[in-house]
């Protein structure tokens, strides 16, 4: 049930929080690889479908019981074991895909197979943030036509679940961060208005509220901070506003609201990898940018030789563009 | 804008936390009424439906701007005035409805026409908690056939909603108490399982969550307990469970929860009045009931004279039976 594959292609996501990159299988190997073929076109993703569980089955869900993301599983499911090594030494898997190399092995599961004519360099990025914060707004959030949208936190993920509003007919798209910089920025990704809560002396779900009348339709928030996740949820309009929450939060922290708050008909929900079932889902996001619905180019910010990989590093915590690619045969 | 109507027929229900009864229309007055002709039958509902706000226009919210349920205001809209008094001293109107009384006046947008055949005998418990019982798991949590059902508070309102998911499909019910003499009575509800918060050391979504391989696929929180509704939240199955709350909190509760159990896609949500809009559904709940289809019956467990009605207060003080109705002309 392994794949191995050869990263042909030679460019890399640098996406701001998980480690993983496009590739192209070359070969495929091990019992029970059925579903690709040598020279099949794929994207590796962070969580898996293994198809069979109970996640998997559920038309909702893709939360995968046995392929789930796990940062902290560096080897192989089947033995425990990696199949990495530097002179005798294991080096370790990372989020099931181990994708900083030009060679891979991992679960047939945590591999999408994709156009063949889809160029790599470009849809890597669909492999992660992109997605999740597209789905977001697409297969949770579902904005209808004419409804307002407020986006917390203007990153990668922030901005796809802008033009996932947008996409879906919003009329009003709410930008909210703490650094004006992303202002700029995210108006190439329809977003209208903007709020930077350092603004103002009350709390912006208030703020939000006054702008429209009692509040948006729905709020998607892709920041990680938890005062963020309360103001995404508590500026939704009672009797319909439906929040989502994207941004992974810290251990410690507690979501905390008054229940009148749901009581009043409000909506929150969280979303893995924007609900897209990787294998099933992502050829179809895919799909949507090579028949233009989608631009991946403008989230394309960097693009450095994998030798300057550092600068990469340094871009994502200096919060500087979107996502940097890596060409990793320079 | 206003009726005013008698209430002709004799019963009042009187539940457990709002004092509300039918009523039956027999003069409508007053500049504006058109809905309503002198003899129709219909039950008063503590919130009301004005059928012009953002709300009412709205498919899915019933939290209509003008008529929403307001405790505190014991006048007339239009002139802030009441319309009842003692030897000249006014006497203040109750939850938009006041129906403890042989005459009412009321806005006619908190009157719902019905079934001129219904027994409002019966039917009069319909106007508040069986309602929104009921309407919490068809309406807002939407079991599927088959999907295991979390109950927590086995009242009227909790035993609504297991009818209401039975009535879906459910295959358990799973009903959640402290107060174990409620189980026998849960039973005729379609209540397949009981769990008593106390009986466990753990808490008791662990407890659920291990009856059900993970976590139930509904819950529905009708005890108005705050650590319960945290409990049925966290009750639910990650990847597509749905938690519902519908007990009124207190005023300085505060429901908390770690951010991944939304981020692991769990919903959540609140609801008032069951989503039922109450002119446009109610009289739809009334035919549930004329065609046999939803038993009312079962929740009636009590009946007084209105000479005995401080007998009614101690059995919901005591938690004895479900619901009262008053018989106001014996
Ligand atoms: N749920 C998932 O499946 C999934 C997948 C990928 C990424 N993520 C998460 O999504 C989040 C966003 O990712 P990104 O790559 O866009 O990150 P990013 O750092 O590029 O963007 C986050 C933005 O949020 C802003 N921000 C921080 N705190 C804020 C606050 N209190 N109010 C308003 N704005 C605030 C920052 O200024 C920044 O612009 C991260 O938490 C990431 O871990 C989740
Ligand atoms: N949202 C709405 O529109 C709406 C409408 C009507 C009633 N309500 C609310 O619904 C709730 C239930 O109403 P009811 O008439 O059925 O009340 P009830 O008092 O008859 O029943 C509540 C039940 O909850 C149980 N309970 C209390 N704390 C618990 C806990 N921590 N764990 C498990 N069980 C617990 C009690 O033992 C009791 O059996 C109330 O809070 C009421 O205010 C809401």
């Amino acid at each position: 049930m392994f794949t191995f594959g050869r990263l042909r292609d030679k460019h890399r996501c640098f996406p701001a929080y998980l480690v993983m990159k496009p590739e192209e299988l070359s070969r495929a190997s091990g019992p029970g690889v059925t579903d690709f073929q040598p020279g099949d076109q794929v994207l590796p993703v962070f969580t898996g479908e293994c198809g069979d569980c109970s996640h998997c089955k559920s038309e909702e869900s893709n939360m995968c019981d046995l392929l789930r993301i796990n940062t902290d599983r560096g080897v192989m499911l089947t033995d425990g074991k990696s199949r990495f090594s530097i002179k005798g030494k294991p080096v370790y898997h990372f989020v099931g895909t181990s994708t900083f190399s030009e060679y891979t092995v991992c679960h047939v599961g945590s591999v999408a197979k994709i156009n063949p004519a889809a160029p790599l360099d470009k849809v890597c990025i669909l492999s992660c943030g992109v997605s999740t914060g597209l789905g977001a707004a697409l297969n949770v959030a579902k904005p209808k036509k004419g409804h307002s949208v407020a986006v917390f936190g203007l990153g990668a993920v922030g901005l796809a679940a802008a033009e996932g509003a947008r996409l879906s007919g919003a009329s009003r798209i709410i930008g909210v961060d703490l650094n004006p910089s992303r202002f700029n920025e995210a108006k190439r990704f329809g977003v209208t208005e903007f709020v930077n809560p350092k603004d103002h002396k009350k709390p912006v779900q208030e703020v939000i509220a006054e702008m429209t009348g009692g509040g948006v339709d729905r709020s998607i928030e892709c920041t990680g901070n938890v005062q963020a996740m309360i103001s995404a949820f508590e500026c939704v309009h009672d009797g319909w506003g439906v929040a989502v929450l994207v941004g992974v939060p810290n251990k410690d922290d507690v979501f905390k609201t008054h229940p009148m708050n749901l009581l009043n008909e409000r909506t929150l929900k969280g979303t893995f990898f924007g609900n897209y079932k990787p294998r099933t889902d992502l050829p179809g996001v895919v799909e949507k940018y090579m028949n233009k619905e989608l631009e991946v180019e403008k989230f394309i910010t960097h693009s450095v030789p994998f030798t300057e990989i550092n600068k990469a590093f340094d871009y994502m915590l200096r919060g500087e563009g979107l996502r940097c690619i890596i060409r990793m045969g320079d």
